[in-house]
């Protein structure tokens, strides 16, 4: 049993916290105008990139200005974000290609982009994309980074001082002090490049967005392995509304059991930041791929734990609300 | 070991087998007009109804004159299978509803219909339609019956000399020797009537079609317990064709996890007869909806026995075909 | 975004609650004398009783004074809990049979015991073994009732004085607030008392049990809808522990797909007080079998909610333990 | 339509076979002493070689003279062949070890052996076992072999004609057509070797075994893709006896979902040889582990199909059968 002075403290404090609350999300929801985001995604190998956008689709919180591709075959991936925002009636946001790249990436959901259904006539360049649409609305958008990082590295080496004028760059990738399998009740697992796959991917470009000055907030696998279980995928793929039926799609082309939504956090957490609490940290990203936490003034807002729960009971909620 | 005589004149006898039936096969392809249909289907409840129709569209050989709902909520069914046809780009089949009849059934599928995609402005009488068609193509028509027999015992109510006209009716039902559940492997299960739904939920319009006189053909539990192992769905699922897209979202709608192929084994018998042979039978439907043997003249061609790998080898090749 | 100053004040407010907690557990884990329990069990139907067993029998704070079994078939289930506890090594602790009741139940798992592996020679009775026990040890024993109430009722009208002297009844039963299904993503569910079975299967014992002037500490569906999910399962059933295997066996025989922990957290809550944490309430089981919530003194301590993934980090740690 | 005149020369043909069936079958049962096999395998990895141990030791016709283990550790894949013989009361049979080799592969089922339960004292040596017994027993023993072929090399180089004096040997190996994935509704997959793993483990002793002049009979890839789906394990994982409560723990060790019965087929073939029906070919293995067909003098009797149907309606029967 605990004891009895140090029970009452505890009830004190997590009531004091539990009245704070709803103040705060009383202040985020009143009169916000909706925040711009620009999602640059590896989408059509893992297939979190899809669940990430259906809840960003799903958000009105949200003026999304366009989808940027990144990594290995960017037409493809274009094409597979044409099919999805179009069959769920977005085919008004525009979808750009980054430069293409060399990969030996199957791409497990590439069929559902090959029909060619909702496909964009063409696809301008990710990256004057970018830098146009900041320049437009300097210190304003959001960019969601939820592949590896080409796009943003190429964004740094054309107009660094643009870059800057991002709003923020929320990441996921990385991986501080929890490796990939490690979810709280096996032994620890440590950090490992091999998982980080946004970061491994291009060392390069991580290492400019982390010196480039810009307000960066980071998701890593600390925080992000959200396993979309059997229970919740049984809930979410029986909803029969647009988006949940394109995210049913592309699971199975995936072909794998048990997604885990690493990528979602990001945009969970520009709109809801509690769900992921960042906290300051100098992070060094070594040659290997390795995002080490080291002394020095923060260069990054990193999450390192999240609830798994909360943030499924929003996430379910958000995607399935008609 | 098998004796060597023995071996011998079994191994001459398949030799012989296989060396005729490419011969078969051939003459079967050449020079066929397509074969004309009509479905009536309960689909929504049980998925087996949408992996048929998923045939039936794939199948060049056949042309659907149309599909008819019956069962409960014949115009929420409507609406399903308007959506259905319309993604799989064969929105030009009309689709008609059956009376609606009362039913607790919640209809697991039901949201797919509900927001309207493809919805035909209205939809006609099954009856009239399915009378309608056979006096336009007497002797030439095959109902493939697939739900409960409300529009069959409507039709022939209402014009038993035109119903008579049909080519013939392939029918999902009852269950003969084998009950639900009797896979080979497990210990026999007696036929009991409340697994043989399409037969219970309208023994008196099961009992007309017994006595009609048309040329019946019946595919019971005794061959169509065809289980769509995950083996299967991972193969199909992940097509990314519109047909197979479409069966993945019906399929987690309807929340189980094996489907049983009662259904589609009907169009597969139209399409390759030797996947479920048939032996001339009279069957007695009793009262309480049991389909019983017994001597006499055969008033029904029934399917005994199938090979399941043989029907998938057929079916997920089909499907699945671009 | 939070406002700067209410999140200063929440940061510093979990801050300091975490600072204080690793006081409080030493402060626990600190020269307890073993907690003396017996586990009142309809162990056979659904698994979740095998996975309260489980790890009741890897928890050195607990003294398994026995084991008793409720409801139905109690002689098949006393069988399992043999068996079980020969499995794991613990064939000592006593297993009692309580008075069979007339049921439908299949049981699920009866299979498991047929063999008589491990069966002892005789099964004691199982309400005078809890009487006599706590006789022996007036106010030290914990009662963890996770089966129909009948051995409660039975010891109550037997010897009411006596039952009064257990420390403390750990019950899982009733719905107070939350029904089952209602995961906190969905639409809430409204308590149904077909769900709450341990309550409904034996109300009139239920009602003794509330009124027995007993410390009662209430597990209720608000709280334990607790799933095993793929990804636990994965863990669990790959340790090859004599503990797991059983539960994988187990597991199996009960059928299903996905677990719901209900039963398991009265054994959690004995040894991690805060994975449910309790408040007093009055609760008024009516002759239908609801538990209602309703003005008086409380009669009992009931936990209206709990964090899965803080519940699953402490089981799967523990039974996994090597 | 099938051609009428071919199809009534094909019922004939088939009606003839059918009744020639039943005397080769009773033929076959007469009067057999019981067959002495040797199962040489590489337990502990894939599943398979479980479950074909599983159908042996379930086997009356079998005389299992004992279990020899090869592949990397042969003595923790000894301990696993302990205890799962030990739990199902066969702990007799003895258990020798092949010499050890190195190999990366991380043994998923190790942990199943790690506890010890009913170890032997020793193992002894697997060529020894091998040889010694061919020469109690010449011309009777059925060498099974269902793992890379370190110890059949081993036994050719130590003594051939000795070895020459197994009544046969019945190996899991090879892909002579079909290659790994092929199932008969996909596109063609071609053989690789990487799949054939029981001949590239170890392809020098592969080929002294294709010329060691012993009765060969081979199961290979192209009959043996037989996959244990979610309808046959819950079958077979709800029996609840002792043979199928190891095979559901081992499963759950083993780590994935379906299990493909490549080895139990050569069971199978020992005790119903119709289920994998052979052909005499001349096959060479080249350096590469290619099982290439070849003009010449059949040096091997070849399964090249069979009914996946037949295999599990007979196994799951067998397997489960109390």
């Amino acid at each position: 049993m605990i004891g009895d002075a140090g029970c009452a403290i505890l009830r004190c404090l997590l009531g004091l916290a539990i009245c704070l609350l709803p103040g705060i999300r009383k202040a985020q929801a009143v009169a916000q105008a909706p925040e711009k985001i620009i999602i640059d995604t590896d989408i059509g190998d893992d297939v979190d990139d899809a669940f990430a956008l259906a809840l960003a689709v799903k958000s009105p919180e949200l003026q999304i200005l366009g989808v940027t591709t990144t990594f290995g075959d960017t037409e493809a991936r274009a094409k597979i974000a044409d099919r999805f925002l179009g069959e769920v009636g977005r085919a008004e946001i525009p979808v750009m290609a980054g430069k293409a790249t060399a990969t030996k990436n199957p791409m497990s959901q590439r069929r559902y982009g090959d029909g060619g259904h909702f496909a964009k006539a063409s696809h301008g360049d990710a990256v004057e994309f970018l830098l146009e649409q900041i320049r437009k609305y300097p210190g304003e958008i959001t960019l969601v980074a939820i592949g590896p990082l080409m796009n943003v590295g190429a964004a740094i080496d054309k107009d660094a001082a643009t870059f800057r004028k991002l709003k923020r760059v929320v990441l996921m990738g990385g991986s501080i002090r929890r490796g990939y399998g490690d979810l709280g009740y096996t032994a620890p697992v440590p950090p490992m490049p091999e998982w980080n796959i946004n970061i491994l991917n291009d060392v390069a470009s991580a290492r400019k967005l982390f010196a480039a000055g810009v307000p960066l907030f980071v998701m890593p696998l600390d925080s992000t392995q959200l396993k979309m279980d059997e229970v919740k995928r049984a809930f979410l793929f029986s909803q029969g509304a647009a988006v949940t039926d394109q995210l049913t799609v592309l699971y199975h082309l995936w072909g794998q059991e048990t997604p885990t939504l690493f990528d979602p956090m990001t945009v969970a957490f520009v709109l809801r930041p509690e769900l992921c609490p960042v906290h300051g940290l100098h992070i060094r990203v070594d040659e290997k791929g390795f995002t080490r936490e080291e002394p020095g003034t923060a260069n990054a807002q990193v999450c390192l734990d999240s609830s798994a729960e909360d943030f499924f009971k929003f996430y379910l909620k958000r995607v399935a609300a008609r």
